[in-house]
């Protein structure tokens, strides 16, 4: 009864089972000199509609600090959100791969930022002058970091600027199967053909075990990165086990299956707790997360009843965080509803004292 | 029939189980704020006889690339042997991770070196002008990368040369488990006992899918190893299934019981090979690794029946490393010799031209 | 008639002489190991009440991004101003010298910031999750880029803040002797006695002609600082010209007599045009620097006049820097304000198209 | 007397002259923005009869380094002299304005190396293989670390090379003024009419106070050197007292007439000593630079009679190096050569212990 966050879930029984098929042919050739990396390369580039270099990695910060390294030079500056989870969340990741680069966080709503703010962040950076990092790339999430979703149109629109501005795009899809399975739209749509440059293809929180992958659309980009994997020590000897997982992920649309599964759990969740008293929905449920503020008696009732989400405050109506996965049952999440529904009409209570 | 390296191996059947089992706990936070990391640590603990910090990644690369950033300021400078895979196969990786520290690599014989050559580098460091990088840290590899092994002793002498230079002592054990086997020491006479202050300890090389560790001696030393293992993009948000290889790895002496088995299969292979006319090995044969020279004949033959090993030069008589694993098979190694012994005493063919 | 900065005048002649007296004595020793050299560090001891570490180079740029790289590891994050020159100004060079280390903009007033803003910002970073980057550092303008100063009181209220958050407190002080000057304290209260760990004493913009110094008041901190200054290319060979101009800058109070005549002009020019019609002074002005924003007419009229000055956007009252230094003189004071005076009065214009 | 190094000189007085010049047109906007500046890469356009890029800063170290940031990867390899200053005397400044490149040491013959050892070097450098940094420049000095001296023949034969295997091509030219004299080439067919990309010209070592330019032969590769000098804290605000120096250094020919005056007294010294008894000169003498082995008691006498140079070693003939510099004078030289005459011919003495 986890909804902390998708990387507590476990491994999907399709995952776990590549993995183990992957070891019954005993030996095979180390760091991608393998036939199941050069499906899986294969496997993307169908689902892309197109020709893509592929590089797995084990992390999703691997992933964004590699292809923020291929587009930034170290005395670059690289337009993110304020709420980014390379910004806030990665101990300072695409700094160390880029060798210094600034991140210049933007302003935005409900975790999401656009042309009009990129514009005047643009304006702002001094661009020209050697004494201020110029602008290199920007990189957004989507879904966001607050739950949101950008469209293929949203997405487009950002290429596009990126585009005027000689700006690379990154897309950071920690959580890419949810946009995909939000939006409706194809990979294609929500990437190159509106702009983007480069995507960390996420499959770690949806099911794989440690997986995820760079995806260049422009080959060129990437003709680094085989060194830039190697020397920040993510490329893998026994490469076949990182390619199985991603190659079963893929496999007859697994991905999209398990990440519509999370998202309807998302919106069964949402719907319940949307109607309670004093419960308030901080930003647009579009994927598989939800912040809201909770009754504090409401969100202690929910910890004791054995619920894990993350509490981003001690005021009386707590902040709180639910994700769902893959692996989330409708049975746990009408178990949440009906417990929070139960503790939701009690008097409020003062905030604690801050230790 | 692959004796081209111990990473073309598999996975062993305790460790994949071991990968399964911590699957069926379903949920579990992420980090390392599990009951299996915690236990792994325990394990560590108990295996070098002390409390030691541990630090699990996913690659050798990064586990000495990490280590060697902890002691080896950017402006250092790293002792290590000519022949060392930090200074050959990372891309620079130590580089990347110290910040631009400068490798110095040490002559030696076997892919060893001593004292000796350790202060006759360190006289010719300039030590003390600001012009020179300077003398940080030891890295030696045990078993080497050309096969041989570094006895307690030989160690102590080295570890007893750092502290007299202040210099940090790291030991890259990616075949740590086949130093252990060949030597009969202990873990902690072969590390911590003989001065080193961090080891590598791989794992994926002798049974496991990608597992290594690093583990700190001196507590101290580890405290910002958080923090940089974080933004190299090696913390795993699934960490458990990390962590669980390595615990299965150590459960009740299998990562030795592997070790083991390996040695003996490359002393089968070693004493098969050593008789065969004009068959020249090349080092000392002491643990899972053999470099020798074979007639260009019998290493056609051999490759043509569908044995793989790393042939290191174009010669009439090529050098050729070859390397056992966990999962080798006596008979295997039978068939190869069996190979090799008809195809030995043909006439010397010259050299090809070179391209 | 140059206002646009204290770094567009030239030397003072007193330095001038100094560098060509270095020279009659026609050879020493190389990078530092030189009389002057020794002289002046013995001069900043006796200036600073203490010994001293002194590390003279040519750049502020490079003097700050050296002292934060003493005490920031290259994951840990750097508490400014939002409008500091290391975060603005410097084309990413703290990140460059650190390895990446993260700037974390503190709000503020006037330029300045304090320890509530600083305990703010602390509790914000997520101190102790390896997530985020660690705050290592605060560092401080004196004067700020607003134009205003730190007193002895309010820089040990910060340094208090650093000491018990165990972060170290570097002060920018390419202004250093304009702060000294205005706020009648000594060296000594302004810096270390106040906590201060490291200062950058800036000299070229008052008088030098490319000199400033880093200066430890903890001689541990810099310990490594002479590798550092090496490895960045800031170790001069004829050191001796650049600790000369120091020297002289030093001898007999010359360095504060400057400033204070400088402060001085910038008094008159404050007083007379903050009387003027629709002039409005936009911080206090408080040693040799004032913003303020001007009518459209005036500021074309000064400029059209051949004073230089900075105009910081495009609006009807445009926002100006007026800075003066060593060399300015009265009656270029007074021509300004004439010219000003006599273009004040004039109706608004509406402010231009943007480009 | 000193002929430790021609940084031990002073400033040639035309130079400080221009200084003083500079000086007189008390305001000049900063960073480069300036007349002397603009006039001063009009010179180097002449001198090297095409466009050139430049980049004035204040130390070889500098220049060096940031030139060979521009052409090597964070993950390149960088093939060098065994013997050469960005080896072995920067405290490793190429790898921290890479980001970590490698640097990798070639053998030769009397501090030069050619074609011949960089074909073997680069086919033994496993070009291709992730595993490998890969080749990404060249660069060698002229004149050498051992004072020996390449031809524009010789210059182009590497030039070559470069080319084909698509290598940058970097000229450490910290005594280039020498070269030109010591060859007779004009400046561009010591340079890119011999494929170099890239010179650290050196201006410092032949009678500037402190200034050297990097010179960017094909403007592209200098795009983006403007942000790294600013990073790096080169860039400096008043800069025009950077470009006077090089300005007058360059003017009517200046330069080459110290060098030839510096090339001068090393021939009178290099004539005087090498037919002394028991003294081996242990380079050909080109320029201004000469290494020898003088008997013990010479040396202690030359030592004793208050002449400077570097001994390089303890033993019964030490190797001694001895540079002449533009202020050198003929009785300087001459006064050397008499005193080693009558103490040339005494006993040889055991070499000292060894502390």
């Amino acid at each position: 009864m986890n909804f902390a966050s998708d990387n507590t879930a476990g491994v999907a029984p399709e995952i776990l089972a590549a993995l183990a098929r992957a070891n019954a042919a005993q030996a095979a050739m180390p760091y991608g000199n393998d036939d199941v990396t050069r499906r899986l390369t294969a496997r993307f580039c169908e689902i892309f509609e197109r020709e893509v270099a592929v590089f797995p990695v084990a992390t999703g910060t691997a992933a964004n600090a590699l292809a923020l390294s291929l587009v930034t030079p170290p005395y670059g500056a690289i337009f993110t959100t304020a709420s980014s989870h390379i910004h806030n969340d990665e101990c300072g990741a695409p700094e160390f791969f880029t060798g210094g680069a600034k991140l210049l966080p933007l302003p935005g709503r409900d975790g999401k930022t656009g042309p009009a703010e990129l514009q005047a962040a643009y304006d702002a950076a001094g661009v020209g002058a050697v004494h201020h990092t110029p602008p290199a790339a920007v990189s957004l999430t989507n879904i966001t970091e607050a739950g949101t979703v950008y469209s293929a149109e949203e997405t487009a629109a950002i290429g596009a600027f990126c585009r005027r501005r000689k700006l690379a795009f990154h897309l950071d899809g920690a959580r890419f199967a949810n946009a995909v399975a939000a939006t409706g739209a194809t990979p294609a749509e929500l990437t190159w053909k509106a702009g983007v440059d480069l995507l960390s293809f996420g499959a770690t929180k949806n099911g794989c075990m440690a997986a995820e992958a760079v995806i260049a659309f422009n080959p060129e980009l990437a003709a680094s990165l085989g060194y830039r994997r190697k020397r920040a020590g993510h490329l893998f000897s026994k490469m076949r086990f990182l390619s199985a997982q991603l190659d079963a992920y893929l496999e007859d649309g697994l991905w999209l299956k398990m990440a519509r599964h999370a998202n309807a759990q998302m919106r069964r969740l949402h719907k319940g707790l949307a109607g309670l008293n004093r419960v308030e929905v901080l930003h647009p449920v579009e994927a598989n997360m939800m912040f809201a503020r909770l009754p504090r008696a409401m969100t202690e009732a929910l910890i004791a009843g054995g619920y894990f989400f993350y509490v981003m405050d001690e005021t009386a109506r707590p902040r709180c965080r639910f994700v769902t996965a893959f692996s989330s049952r409708a049975a746990q999440v009408d178990g949440l509803l009906a417990l929070a529904r139960s503790h939701g009409a009690g008097p409020e209570k003062p905030p604690p004292k801050r230790r």
